[in-house]
């Protein structure tokens, strides 16, 4: 079926360019940029120059000041090539979004074309070690001394950690009000912690990031002062809708390897695509997918309207990442040994899929949300 | 969210007449009806005269020629107050398309008037005891004797069985082809079995139907001979679309009632639905019927322009019937004891859901369907 | 493979006597109990003429002073017939050890002799319209008069409500304390509601109570007055046991209903138990079906043995009554068109086994007591 | 509850054995052997001393003669620290008893002493490339050329691939039969491909290997030529129910690490334990490893006693596996990121999970196994 998205020519002829991007730029460097535990970044600047950073900035700020179906698009492409090192997604449509919304027109001037092209990575710093997913309870300590503030904290499971030139950071005042820091590569006290290890997304780079003392200039306070907390919570369906394009995506990947799989190989005597249980699964799979297809869309286009979409981003972000960690652990089950191989992309798929309920908001609390918007 | 169906003024006015039909001419005697397992033919006419009976019929033939958007309306507003007893849909969205697409002009004059004012109640008469769903081995036999044909066999589960005046019957010649046959009330030969007490669908007729030696003549023939399989096939998709739609309402309905239970309801000191347990499994379910929702919105949308869509109707069918089932037994058990009392609705949705995932292709066989399409 | 339970001559003869009583005294006449909404008295007499009824009673008592494997075998005979109208073991391994355990000298020798012989029906009145599975919310209030209680108030979901001679029934004092009080069928102000009328349990008799100035003598005070929510507390674990065991044979019954159905029915030219999806499933079944009987037993031995299984048996209750609800249903889907027919077998085990997830404690409490255990 | 196994204080005293050696001379060095994708020798040499290694042995070949609960033990106590490099069970209790039950007795004298000191190291190969756990299907060929024959072909996914001094090796004769050779270390032709990259197990060897015509004297034939498939068979059962002892006790060991977690970290103002969500899940997990735990050992007692388990076997395989895989799973979401971190144990155990439902017969094949045990 058609998507419900309304994209133009002009969307299709960007997405060829996305696709152009990630078969040449990502995909063939994907397994060396895994052993090294990060990617250069130089990709990062080639994205720049393929203008697929930030598409949707206006462009008095140096974008192209497209539609967040650009957006959604770069995000889509990427997925489909499994990719799971660049993150990209991040950095345009999560967190340039709060210099584009929160920015004084100087910061917009200073960052977003850097961001666009490349020049400077972003990244977000919320959770720490105590706090994870509970916002209210972060420690980073920010102290005003008038014209600018004293830093010190720690933070974890940050994205881009390693890369990042930029960092909005969370930070909590005496009075427990939260407000967000553009914190820079360089500031004297801003410390990197080791990249961590995790078990997928080996391509990408999740750092602690320490701050002893970090001196930052009020012009680098993002939005007012003490208003971080409403800012966190405004982005946050965008965030998760995203989250939910890459995450159908990705799993229409894994069905699509799959059902290339179950058509070839054979076991006791037959294809293995033709045992009634593997139709059966396959059958159930492209259904849940399809109508996640459907659903994610017609919420994006909620989103673009401004309709405010927290319940149903919600619903969005756990549904989808809970079904790509179901349908990938299904789908291996059909590769036998193979599936447990990592040459295999979908053993590459099966590790990096298993975040994906975690981060942005664990399904624990997605549900919460979807219950209070219930009236529970 | 808005539905992305194209509703006009003119469906929303016809929506709120259909409603007042329900609540004022259905709601109130559809518990006298269990008791009587069958509804009475005047309620029938009654809806005939609110002209909610095949809307979408040509003008031409007595019809007010609206789109499929009003049998939408009309299943929907059935669902809304529980209605299992008035096979509307049955007779407007899956039996008169039929004589719409395939009858001659005479059969079309004839019938579609009677049907349309409910004069005619129609049903479908393919299952038989040894042949389920598989429409290939049914052996009720008609034997071509030039200008009538002489009917033997046995129909079972016939929905509308006791009540129905015009039975569109699937006949196997000895050739193996099979044709449709318009089988009248009132033919020689032509006997209804005992209504079939049933799980649930109290106040529904379901019955054997005999034939012995039913001379029908040629006039009866609805389409070609020997082109009943095909015919059948075609019209497959309408009716497990229209049973979806059927389905999203009935699990919405049961959503309502039993929000509306938990958040009164109060166990151990506290409300139940402040519960965590009830609060992630309404968020569950809240999120499936919202994308089932807007998925069988999405292909409905596809069947009215005319694409095919064998395979996301049977992706509709399975999933809203198995979700209407699941989420109908998981919202009973908030009600504890009560549920299982039949004066509470939730024991009539429950009893009602479970023959949704057998009837018009079981969930197995929708699987079959999309495991094709799928190349499987 | 064998039972882990040690079974001995004696218990294989007494499980043959009681398997000619279901099989001629229960199963001929079930369809008709099941019109009734009732049992007759007569077929109580005769249980307790074949000395099915409380056998495990001291000899003193007039009972046959058996182990607890004794009610187990008749609770097995019971459901292997699919009876559910017969509510037997609620009387003999429910509510008579009340009595045995609590009761006095006095209480024993009046009672347990008629509940042996079937002469005296029993019901256990715990459950109140607004309480649901809360005790400690009870209303029903006894006033202290000196040598006897003033009791009113209501009940409702009593089992053998209708036919019960003596009700045990769980009352409230002025000081918040709850104690048990033998209510005998003939007490003035003591009547019973309308047979209530369920999704399944046809042939069992559900009743609301009423108590309004009932006067009860103190000798039909069971145990300390004032220790009531202890005793109930104290029984719930066999209880629970007892459930686990009927459970694990209906679900049983059903398998082997299916097994026989799937073996012989044809679909699209091949047996229905040789498509892949039947094997898998009916596979899936079996293996929880052996495990959960393996369990049970186990958690059978420590009961005997003395070993508090307060956790253990509700560990059995959640999960065997889940699972056959859940066989059930799936197993029902085997049927097609036929497993929603009444006069199927499998249609009646449906509609019975929605019950058992809620009654004797629902799963949600079963998991809030295991939790409890695991220090949660 | 107690065990149903018969443990006697010579088991417990073999236990404390067991636990020292896997504390000190494993549990501290797994993370370096991650590292190395492989074990040291040493490591072998050291169990042997502790006398953990084929324990069933019979005296006449060194054995300390035990029944099989010590081979159980052994399992429990390596599954018990999350060992899962050392593989020492495949050496013990899979591929072992092919030499003790089909051996000849120059056999056993040359082999099994030194299995047993860990001198030599075990493999069995029968996976290839083209073939899966479809064994008919096999290619490596083995030419009779009177008293050798020679032997071509590949094998892939074998464990201990790297290390094992003595693989037997299935192989296929001309005339489609297949027999079992003891292939040495050092024979010339026998080469070992990589050491596969896998998902998880990652101090485990996992390897291709590669024969070119190997001659393979005939002394090295285990049993009668011809016999292989038959032999294979047999030894089925014992494999996969001691993989079944192994997922029940990693199971565990995820079980105890959750419920420290939980018991400690709080969100959102109180401890992660005290939710309801998490409460109800862990009460659900730790009712399915009770049920896991009293079937394995159930079946465990059968198959001790000689009697036929292979429906059993294969109930055991598929559910503890499965049960090993969704309880890490849910288990690790409660880690929220830190779940995720490799340093934590729950992310190894999520990695070594997934291969549980693949080998030894997938979860596919054993319900086909099972499927046929009741006659479909």
């Amino acid at each position: 079926m058609d998507r419900i998205l309304p994209f133009t020519d002009e969307h299709h002829q960007f997405r060829e360019m996305a696709r152009k991007f990630f078969e040449t730029e990502v995909k063939p460097f994907h397994e060396e940029w895994e052993k090294n535990h990060i990617v250069p970044k130089s990709v990062w600047r080639k994205a720049g120059e393929y203008g697929l950073l930030c598409p949707d900035v206006p462009e008095e700020y140096g974008g192209a000041g497209g539609d967040f179906l650009y957006n959604v698009i770069v995000v889509e492409e990427s997925s489909r090539v499994g990719n799971s090192g660049l993150f990209m997604s991040l950095h345009s449509d999560i967190i340039a979004p709060y210099i584009t919304s929160f920015g004084t027109d100087e910061q917009k001037k200073k960052w977003l074309p850097r961001a666009i092209s490349g020049e400077t990575i972003l990244a977000i710093a919320m959770t720490e070690p105590g706090a994870g997913s509970d916002l209210k309870s972060i420690r980073t300590n920010a102290v005003d001394k008038g014209d600018h503030f004293i830093v010190n904290g720690q933070k974890t499971f940050i994205s881009n950690g390693q890369l990042a030139d930029l960092i909005i950071t969370a930070v909590k005042h005496d009075n427990g009000t939260i407000s967000l820091l553009l914190i820079e590569e360089g500031m004297k006290g801003f410390e990197r912690g080791r990249n961590l290890d995790k078990i997928g997304l080996k391509a990408q780079d999740t750092s602690e990031l320490y701050f002893n003392d970090v001196k930052v200039p009020k012009e680098n306070l993002l939005g007012k002062q003490g208003q971080g907390f409403r800012y966190l919570m405004q982005k946050l369906a965008q965030e998760r809708l995203i989250l939910g394009v890459a995450a159908v995506e990705a799993t229409r990947l894994v069905h699509n390897l799959t059902l290339q799989y179950v058509k070839e190989r054979r076991a006791f005597g037959q294809k293995i695509g033709s045992f009634q249980n593997t139709k059966f699964k396959m059958a159930e799979m492209a259904t849940e997918l399809e109508m996640a297809q459907v659903f994610t869309d017609k919420v994006l286009i909620e989103h673009m309207k401004g309709v405010n979409t927290t319940s149903e981003a919600a619903m969005v972000k756990w549904y989808t990442t809970e079904m790509q960690k179901r349908h990938t652990d299904e789908c291996l089950q059909f590769f036998g040994g193979y599936g447990y191989m990592m040459e295999y992309p979908i053993a590459r798929a099966y590790i990096d899929a298993r975040i994906q309920t975690i981060y942005a908001g664990t399904t624990e609390i997605m549900k919460e949300i979807i219950g209070r918007s219930l009236g529970l």
